[in-house]
């Protein structure tokens, strides 16, 4: 079987050694593996397949005799190494927003728009981790009938702020039960016992970053241009696992029955629907897992080609690592 | 100054003891003062104005002589005693969902619909919380044009559930921090470091009860008997205050300038809206005192005549018992 030289750039992140558990619990061929960071972590090793391996420090000569790089670090480190990469032959499979919506650069979730990781100039984008899960979790209804728009709001995991994240929440639970004071570091206000309506940076709209990705990568993904999205995203104290309420318009009325259905034969969804039996997603049961959970379907009470549900999925995973991985996998035709 | 005689029905719960702190901090003329609760309480007392009250059984002569009965306690409890306490003569206004659908009830929010209370026959209902919270949010807006549907999703707190749940919250918080297993009672599954979008029991179209509150008792709130509200109820890790993601569709197009203005002339609103600054509504923020916070307020991405919002209010206070008082002034003709 032939072996994939892979660099992980950004692998001491959430994300990278995220895709280092996914490339082993998938058995991905892996042949040449560079572990790639800033100068800080140089001395570090991370084991993989029974193996330690020594984080490196990028540099524009860390790609040759790569197949791909997994990105896995911010816009800023994305666009610094992008074209030592594009060099290098590599294809780059980046998690970052630095190129999701260039037009040149395919923006993928392998169940919906696979066959455009083929398109690719060197660059595949990985979407934003609320848009692939709430994407998913409509595009059963889509191919039934056009979805036109969403009204969104997110319940978003600590994790998806980075792995400082859920350490921050666990220091002010702490703090909280023992009635010391709060530290507030990563995130805008204290998070524990409270939900904050902030995620990225504000825009002239009054929408967040994080919400606008909701229309504008949704548009690109679903290969809808006119799709319209109105997203709140909001942080919740959770560990892991973000969570979405959504309401779909479709061109047509679906009805309930049929649109269980066929979220329940959706690839990557689980239909988990029977709150009478206290069945529906939470995040709790949805982490370290691929699947999105979508349950609580039900007609709008607004509209009448409107869909009401609500989904759960690791935003880690199948929010980024996972998808990254499976975008790779598709591109040289190995089945996951 | 007249001094009005009061029972406290369900006088020892998370509601029942607020309307007692709402009534001291308002000063309001009370005489005599029963405190009335299951038998199983009898015997504790409460300190009101400095002064201890036994806690007294709830019987069907429990009323006599009572100008009004503050009702804080369970539908059964408010079905069982109100005939009683309408031979009485006292106004019950009550907390419970008992009788908020009843044609004969007003159903009152008093920057509302607060001249609805002189229609009363004996009984006047509290809405939801989360439904006063939201309709005292969005009801400049109506003024300036009428409010034909909303989406909603809420981020409601585990005090919502009576004073055992932020106890549960509290102790599976502690639990996860020493590692120690996590018992599940008051919430359908484990509700620290998770979201559970369960809140009542579930209906036949897949809403649960306190979903179709909002619309139902919206209608009623805001006579306004053709709203359409698709609703989705969540319960979050919070101690107290609920949080709410809104979108609102008003008959004609209302500008964003436009609506931040009448928000902040609104009584019992307070705007609180700019996030550059970090500026919205948190609930660990808004706890404690009796305005509802609205911020992110924007134009819907979806619909031309859309405003999207968010809003946090504390549910204990103006979510019950401060509404409850203030329809008790609202009738004697006290201003608040």
């Amino acid at each position: 079987m032939k072996l994939y030289h892979i660099g992980i750039l950004g692998a001491t992140g959430a994300v990278g050694r995220e895709m280092l558990k996914i490339l082993e619990e998938y058995h991905f061929p892996v042949g040449e593996l560079r572990l790639l960071a800033s100068k800080r972590s140089v001395g570090k090793t991370i084991l993989f397949q029974g193996k330690e391996y020594p984080i490196e420090e990028a540099t524009h000569q860390s790609f040759k005799g790569l197949d791909f790089v997994l990105g896995a670090a911010s816009n800023a480190v994305a666009k610094e190494f992008k074209e030592s990469i594009l060099a290098s032959h590599a294809v780059f499979i980046d998690n970052s927003s630095a190129f999701r919506m260039d037009p040149e650069v395919p923006l993928v979730v392998p169940e919906i728009n696979g066959e455009d990781v083929f398109q690719h100039k060197g660059i595949i984008a990985n979407p934003n981790c609320s848009t692939i899960l709430t994407m998913l979790a409509v595009y059963a209804l889509h191919k039934i009938s056009p979805i036109e728009s969403m009204i969104v709001s997110t319940y978003q995991a600590t994790s998806g702020a980075g792995a400082q994240g859920p350490i921050e929440l666990k220091s002010q639970m702490e703090a909280l039960c023992k009635g010391e004071p709060v530290e507030v570091e990563v995130f805008q206000h204290q998070i524990a016992e409270n939900v904050i309506p902030h995620i990225g940076s504000f825009l002239e709209n009054g929408y967040s970053t994080e919400e606008m990705k909701m229309q504008n990568e949704g548009r690109k993904i679903l290969h809808q241009p006119d799709l319209k999205v109105s997203c709140t995203c909001v942080r919740v104290p959770v560990v892991r696992s973000h969570s979405i309420s959504v309401e779909v318009l479709t061109k047509n009325k679906i009805d309930v029955a049929a649109a269980k259905l066929a979220i329940s034969k959706e690839k990557g969804c689980k239909l988990y629907d029977d709150p009478q039996n206290k069945i529906y997603p939470i995040p709790i049961l949805t982490s370290d897992q691929d699947l999105v959970y979508v349950g609580r379907i039900r007609q709008s009470l607004v509209f009448e080609n409107g869909i009401t549900l609500w989904c759960s999925g690791d935003q880690i995973r199948k929010g980024a690592a996972t998808n990254a991985v499976q975008i790779m996998m598709k591109l040289i035709g190995l089945e996951y």
